[in-house]
């Protein structure tokens, strides 16, 4: 894989622009032996076209055998290894629910958490409390005040929640508080470098203020708290690609990937038709626009094969619309794979066209996971798409004389 | 893949002979949809026996997207990341006029410019002036006098020449002076490191020194410089694979790059045939013999795919020739695709074919880029071919017990 520094050393100047529509969680498994997949059981007559004169392939995120969740899945798409450019956890739950993270913000992920009398963890998720009375707690939590940073507690689920910190040098490297298991107090926060000792004092107080005042809020008397990260500062998107990127996506989780990694982001309303209105509005301003559609990952997650097809064959009707906005290149695929048959995301290759004038075609003829094996593009890891994108719209110089 | 340190480490000794055929720029795209590329088209029977009868695949040169240059194009093909093992700006200028480097040269690549009555580059180019010229200022920049070192220039084309710095103590890590852009004066060839600080002299002195002397050759009145490097200190190709090594090639480029690496080069004629009759004569005294072959890179610059037809099949009425030295490897392919259709070096895959008796043949039986998709190779990364080729050549020992 060309790393980063390499490809942004690469940039040419040209006017091709690129269009990444991402069908989340495409990839999926036959729900009868030697049955179709529901891209292969989908009839996609516009995409197979784009499939026709292009290529295809497979692409694995991560590595082999490893079973992508939604940050590292776009990270790759993104041209990111996963591995090396990882999202903290705390960040991670702050884009999952839109909160506008600063630079110098300090988040974790917060749990509600029951705790007996001598304070030992007797239930780790509080008996997971409706979302509604998260909500509640959390605006309880949210009027505690520790001197020198203000404080964001904001409900995400059931007994999770958002701590956000903001403040002037506060610094990752604080143990979680988490012990992992019952019967034991909760851990306290211990800096794990000199530099962290003053933001480990701070939480601490706030895990004491929060534990006073959840008192008698049983099964939500205490709170845990894991992944303290700050927002990573990573080389961008638009400078390493030399594009200038939109997302145009309706979840706060992908709109907030993108915008971690220097995209703009549209907004978006909630219909699934407004997805393409908006591409066809900010289309003029960008090189670079990231469509993302939620649906097929949904569909995968409840383990409804036909929802999914029904999904995958709904987008269908759009590529011609897409098309029409003259991208040079086409890159359609999905984050990871979503296989209703296992209702949950999987380590299975994810299926790719890339479809481009500049494309040495293979002779494969439909979109599908089983075509895709025998395609052009081969089976290669997700982040090698974007600069084999960036090549076809004739953006990256040669590499040596 | 597998690092040069293994594979020596697993040399083992034996009579096996490999031939390495180099069709510059093998690869290509159709000229029109759907159409076959250069050597789908090309009549090429003795190439296709050997594919038969051997494996076929595709290798990625660099990376995914990246289209190399001729020096990493075929460092990859001898075996090292191309990345991993970059060759120095000026170490390329001087191989490709084939100037004979030395262990402790500094070479540089050269572009006369031009510079306004305040010193200010108004064109980095000196408005290409004609090779003629080149060569005259060059004659007369050659007569200048830096003590302690000998001062090679030499004309390459138009503007461009390649310096050489020859004495004791010279070393890499000095900027470059091209300011990269017009309005701004050259700038001072900076040390990057203490130990750089007296070759950083001696390069400010002869620009200084140039510029005197190139007063009154509008355009070409100044001098900008970049791309310092020596030749470098790698693992060199017989000592790694175990094999006595030789180039048969008839540019200057491709004789260094191979002389690089540490191989011998053959004195080659201008023809095509002479390129066989070499490596007729050479082949009893070696183990491995690198041939290259231009024209078919030289086509498809050219954007004349005809040309670049006619120019494979008149290298396959040698196979049989080739063939008749009983090699007991032979590896065809290219160091990266040169489509006519683009008239330049792309980041597409390089069809490859490997003949060997200890092949697990596939099921091709022609040599092009479509049916290489179906080959026993794969698609791989161009420094795995030697390895590969060791193999076969049963010149590879067990890798743990």
């Amino acid at each position: 894989m060309a790393d980063l520094e390499l490809i942004r050393g690469l940039q040419t100047a040209a006017d091709s622009k690129i269009l990444l529509l991402v069908l989340d969680g495409l990839g999926g498994l036959a729900i009868q032996p030697g049955g179709p997949t529901a891209l292969e059981a989908a009839e996609t007559p516009n995409m197979d076209r784009l499939a026709a004169e292009g290529i295809v392939g497979l692409h694995q995120p991560v590595a082999p055998g490893i079973t992508p969740g939604s940050g590292p899945g776009h990270i790759g798409l993104f041209g990111y290894d996963a591995v090396r450019y990882q999202i903290g956890r705390g960040v991670l739950e702050a884009l999952g629910i839109g909160f506008d993270l600063q630079a110098d913000d300090l988040a974790a992920r917060g749990n509600f958490c029951t705790v007996d009398a001598n304070g030992r963890v007797v239930d780790r998720r509080a008996g997971r409390i409706p979302t509604e009375k998260c909500e509640e707690l959390c605006r309880e939590l949210q009027k505690l005040q520790i001197p020198g940073v203000r404080i964001f507690v904001e409900p995400v689920r059931e007994h999770r929640f958002l701590l956000v910190l903001r403040g002037e040098g506060l610094v990752e490297g604080v143990a979680e508080t988490d012990p992992g298991h019952l019967g034991s107090p909760p851990l306290k926060p211990v800096a794990e470098s000199p530099e962290a000792t003053g933001t480990a004092e701070m939480i601490g107080r706030f895990v004491d203020d929060a534990q006073e005042r959840l008192a008698g809020h049983e099964p939500a008397n205490m709170v845990l708290l894991r992944g303290f990260a700050k927002l990573p500062e990573w080389p961008t998107f638009p400078e390493t690609f030399g594009l200038r990127s939109v997302a145009v996506a309706q979840y706060p989780m992908y709109r907030g990937v993108a915008k971690l990694v220097g995209m703009d982001a549209a907004e978006v309303g909630a219909a699934r038709e407004d997805l393409f209105t908006t591409l066809e509005r900010v289309w003029p301003d960008y090189d670079f626009a990231f469509v993302h559609v939620k649906d097929t990952d949904k569909a995968g997650e409840d383990g409804d094969f036909d929802r999914k097809v029904s999904a995958i064959e709904g987008i269908d009707t759009f590529v011609p619309a897409l098309v029409g906005l003259k991208p040079d290149v086409i890159l359609v695929t999905g984050d990871h794979s979503t296989p209703a048959a296992l209702r949950s995301h999987s380590w299975h290759p994810v299926p790719f066209l890339l479809w481009a004038s500049t494309c040495r075609r293979d002779e494969v003829e439909r979109f599908g996971e089983r075509w895709c094996l025998k395609g052009g593009g081969g089976l290669c890891r997700s982040e090698d798409l974007m600069p084999m994108a960036l090549a076809h719209a004739e953006r990256l110089a040669k590499f040596g004389a």
